[in-house]
């Protein structure tokens, strides 16, 4: 905290490629838990019609001209480098009002969204620069004419206005997304905790890790930027409802089409399940995660528990069993190691929690805790913006209205009793659309009544039980790999989802055309495409080599009876479909003895595959086989393999190779098909790694 | 038109389980051929939030109650039903001032979305309730904690407001998806049309095929409508920018987060490709589209071309050939048969039309048709919304604006040149965002270099040439499969592309908990949650008495030296791998020799079949198959086959039961993973038909 005797720094905005300060002096920022200024924001005379033109043309082409691959590998980069810079923040996050502990979720969260994004994207996304989306469309019967959407990025830039409470995270969960689409960012955070954003992008920017033109930073107002969007770029927006709606509707973001995402305050809610009475494991889980997520970030988190469900006969041991726990919370300073909560952020945000504490109490009564009493363990309670939890309890909820609708954005949370499953349901979607739901119970009836009932209500729901104690990561943190967003209230938005985000910044184009052509725009080979069948063997050809479309079309073989009944007794699979020609007859689906579908496979292999070592190194799984025909003995199979797709690793010596594979009989029908997955070194020979 | 003689039918809402009339007399909607009056709309004094709030409560739980596969099975036979009815349609459809081929668009063509929907449905989406989304997420190294996505229906209503220019095909596109999702719907066709949907609605409910509740109709204006939708309801829109913004902007639908998708007109272009000149099968594919675009229904289609970019070498030619194509289209009585091209709309919309014209001659002039003087075979010029077709001629369209921004919504085109495919792009981009280009070419690089440059700004791309001439669907026709809609002023919003619109109706969560409790919420068996290994094999057991989770755990089987090369003989597949140790040991893949993967799942099926006739019918295939380990001599291999999903079918004897296979060695290491596909009869033995 010794930065603090300086004097405050002055933030800037990063625009059009260069640090900018705002023409005027600037407001200041004050630290949470002492209220001495720390910075001075203002961004008043930038041009943001020049900033978002010039993030759509440098930063947006620049990005473009890599590979998911290879931006993936860049975000990696830069979580490595800012890892290296953690302590830094850390010491800023102290002057948000946030614990070590709260920091975490926001610092080492956030860098870890990265890299899950770098991880995720090089396994769930090609080495490409388009995406194909879901299967070929057929739309001929002869294969002349067919369909594939594609996925590519928008032409414009995504810009993301934040909240005060994650100034980390909330900025990386969304250029992670937003960059590995290829889509260049300006980030525009809560102007209370804007220095913690602005430190943050000063080290990434030092990296050179991101294209020139990749990311912006404005430190203040936004101003007219709004009305220079496109229908090529991308608004985000998180925080509270009311600025959310004012954003969603403005006149150039409606007349534009601005695709917009917005994700809300919610009241989100917690179910004990009726099977956790107070002696189970589920019980004391519950009343964890409830306090935890009252004193996390002194409750300035979106998806806190604000409404607590509990079945009537448990109310008071809930109420007995949470109040002990806060009353335990040490409030405080929160750099000091043993506060256990700090600040909220700001004085302001305060009187705003008592003023909605006051709301509440139309409906809910006070029964731990009392907002109007501060006590600190350290720190200066007049100067600091602290609060301690306060626990209501609303005994006629479905009466009230105030405990659905206001939100305490603090250490605030009401206890409400129901009767039954379809109540605790029935209470939690009065909420309207929350971000997420948490069900404690371990009777698996329970969370099915409970999930089903409340999924069309919300983004994320969080079963909690004995078994997942320990590995849970709890109500409320979002994760890269699922949805964050929830519908209504919660601002009707998705964000994260793994490899969904970066769909949100992408155009899906549906292309019809003849296969030979659909194939050269997408990079992919499309059944009905053009193939080539050189003189030599494909898996001869190095990843370097191999091309689309390259195809071997085999000989014949016969399948005997003698095959049938020797591989059945060889592997043991000895099934009466191919034993026993009266029994197989029986079978609605063969007319009698069948080959297996794996000696199908086999005797395929048998046929596709060359001998010698060579670039092709292995086949590493085989992926949609479906037998189409059954093989009866005496028919004659062929294979067609083609080269679909070419998939060169980044960092290796090898990339994926996926054959399309069909199996005909003589008869040409199609027996078998298939894709099969191989690794191909992309030069053969093999080069000898340097000594 | 007999039907004209009779006095004007009054127009009635189907709201709340009646058929009402609007308090008022009405506005007359006019035969666009005839200006006779064809029925009276009125729906003033209808209480719309009732009519929501019943949709939601007994149309929604109604739907909720059958699978996807009931509810396909629904638009089917309602599709069926229809297309009984279609001559009725027809008759009104000649009122509207379109064709019989014009009508065949709309009617058939919405009819066959129907067909589509509800054969995809039971092909693509489980014969369950709730949809299961992408992967299961682990997020636990212990597997004690995973995710799940599902998708399951939203409880509110989903509001269709149409366009006057396909009242068939217009509600069945949007209501096909809905009542799949299991979403009641609320139309509101564009009154100029809306006695030929109000026709269509009437026979729709007469079928009794839907739940009670599921379909409304609106003949008038929507009144208050907007201010009484919920963050559980859907609003689309089809049809001009400006109503689809205020709908947009409406106050409630912001406050609410209500979930809206609009689809507006475009400034559609088509592309001649540079290899197209005038002695190509292109060039004459390019001329018939455009002339076909700007004819079929009056050109009053929001896919139609209004653009037509050519190289400027062939611009003449191309003005010369289209000119000729368009003088001879015979222009008249829609229910003629000769004629090609009936009215618009109405009087007013010819007005419109040539207002239009008026704004594009600002930038670009007429080359062929004459705005101001009507020619019809047959019909009354004056009476009658004729207008014969406009096309223009824009010589500097980089210094243009109108010519991208104006729409003459009828047969109006504007033929304007460029010098490379990259103008070509850069020129359809100025539409700010369209919903569909088409390209004609026969060079794969132009199509790639097009296509993908034209991705960003489009919703669908079509890529003409001569290999598709005969099995095209053409530039101007939405599929049931493909996505429709487009970025910016397209509307920004996505329709159709098969399943994909079924979950616009669906809210996505992101489920998280133990796996046990996860596979209760699912339906389907995950990784980790309990599985029963009884004293029945599994495959002894019909779909009836078979549950998520029954499991046989095999013996173990050694894989020997001998078996391998056995396998390898047999096979013919003799891949040095599993020949030659010192080959094998130079792969970066392999320590040493290996056993094939067609021979570790080949002796797995031999570890788990059970011979004897059963209920399981036949292996029809295998999905995600992945060998993780090597597998190598002495090796002794070990199944474990879990019953994955349970999909009975609905109208046949037997259903789809996809097992979890996983083949691990001595250390316990998966050595291969996989779902093994099966059809099994749902009782055992199998019943007899009856004679």
């Amino acid at each position: 905290m010794t930065a603090q005797a300086a004097s405050p720094r002055i933030l800037e905005s990063f625009v059009a490629g260069r640090w900018t300060r705002g023409a005027k002096e600037g407001k200041p920022l004050l630290n949470a838990a002492t209220g001495e200024p720390v910075a001075l924001i203002d961004a008043s005379g930038l041009d943001f019609g020049a900033a978002l033109e010039w993030g759509r043309s440098v930063g947006g082409s620049n990005l473009r001209k890599y590979s998911f691959h290879e931006r993936a590998t860049m975000l990696k980069a830069l979580a490595q480098a800012l890892m290296d810079h953690k302590e830094e923040f850390y010491a800023e996050n102290f002057l948000t009002g946030a614990t070590r502990a709260d920091g975490w979720i926001d610092i080492e969260g956030g860098i870890g969204t990265l890299f899950a994004y770098s991880s995720k994207g090089r396994r769930e996304l090609p080495n490409a620069k388009v995406l194909t989306d879901g299967d070929v469309e057929p739309l001929s019967k002869d294969n002349t004419f067919s369909a594939q959407h594609i996925l590519t990025p928008l032409e414009g830039i995504a810009v993301h206005i934040n909240a005060f409470n994650f100034p980390c995270w909330g900025m990386l969960e969304k250029i992670a997304p937003s960059l590995l689409a290829g889509v260049p960012c300006l980030v525009k955070p809560a102007s209370q905790t804007a220095y913690l954003t602005e430190l943050m992008v000063r080290r990434i920017l030092e990296t050179g890790v991101l294209p020139y033109g990749a990311l912006q930073l404005v430190s203040g107002s936004a101003g007219d930027m709004l009305d220079h969007l496109t229908g090529q770029d991308v608004l985000t927006f998180t925080g509270s409802a009311a600025t959310g709606q004012m954003l969603k509707a403005h006149p150039n973001v409606i007349r534009e089409a601005v695709r917009f995402t917005m994700e809300a305050d919610s009241l989100n809610s917690a179910i004990l399940g009726t099977d956790a009475a107070p002696d189970t494991p589920e019980f004391e889980l519950f009343v964890k995660e409830v306090a935890r997520e009252m004193t996390v970030k002194a409750g300035q988190k979106c998806t806190a528990i604000r409404r607590v469900m509990v079945p009537r006969a448990h109310v008071e041991p809930v109420i007995v069993a949470l109040s002990a726990r806060l009353a335990k919370t040490v409030v405080g300073d929160p750099a000091a190691e043993t506060t256990r909560m700090g600040a909220l952020a700001s004085l302001a945000q305060r009187e705003e929690v008592r003023e909605r504490i006051a709301d509440l109490s139309k409906d809910a009564e006070i029964v731990a805790g009392d907002p109007g009493s501060v006590k600190v363990a350290s720190g200066d309670a007049e100067a600091g913006a602290f609060l301690n939890p306060v626990l209501m309890h609303c005994s006629k909820p479905f009466d009230a209205q105030s405990v659905h609708d206001v939100e305490a954005f603090g250490p605030v949370a009401t206890v409400m009793p129901y009767d039954d499953v379809a109540e605790a349901v029935a209470l939690a979607k009065r909420g309207k659309g929350s971000l997420v739901c948490s069900v404690f119970t371990n009777d698996p009836r329970v969370a099915e009544d409970a999930v089903l009932g409340l999924a069309s209500h919300h983004g994320r729901i969080l079963i909690g039980n004995r078994d997942s104690a320990k590995t849970s990561t709890g109500h409320g943190s979002p994760l890269p790999g699922l949805v964050h967003g929830g519908p209504g209230r919660a601002g009707g938005g998705e964000e994260l989802g793994g490899m969904r985000s970066v769909k949100h910044y992408m155009q899906r184009t549906a292309v019809q055309g003849t296969p030979r052509l659909l194939s050269a725009v997408t990079g992919r080979w499309i059944g009905g495409a053009d193939a080539e069948s050189g003189s030599v063997h494909p898996f001869r050809k190095s990843l370097e080599e191999l091309r689309i479309g390259d195809q071997l079309v085999t000989g014949e073989r016969e399948v005997t009876l003698a095959d049938i009944e020797h591989f059945a007794n060889f592997t043991g699979d000895t099934f009466y479909a191919h034993m026993d020609e009266a029994a197989a007859k029986a079978n609605p689906f063969f007319d009698g003895r069948v080959a297996h579908g794996y000696l199908i496979v086999s005797f395929a292999a048998g046929l596709f595959v060359d001998p010698a070592p060579g670039p092709v190194l292995a086949n590493y799984g085989v992926d949609n086989l479906r037998f189409l025909t059954p093989v009866n003995p005496g028919d004659r199979l062929k294979v067609r393999l083609t080269a679909k797709e070419i998939n060169p690793r980044i960092n290796a010596d090898h990339g994926e190779v996926r054959w399309d594979c069909c199996v005909t009989n003589q008869a040409d029908e199609t027996v078998a098909q298939y894709d099969v997955l191989t690794m191909v070194a992309k030069a053969w020979p093999l080069v000898e790694a340097a000594e």
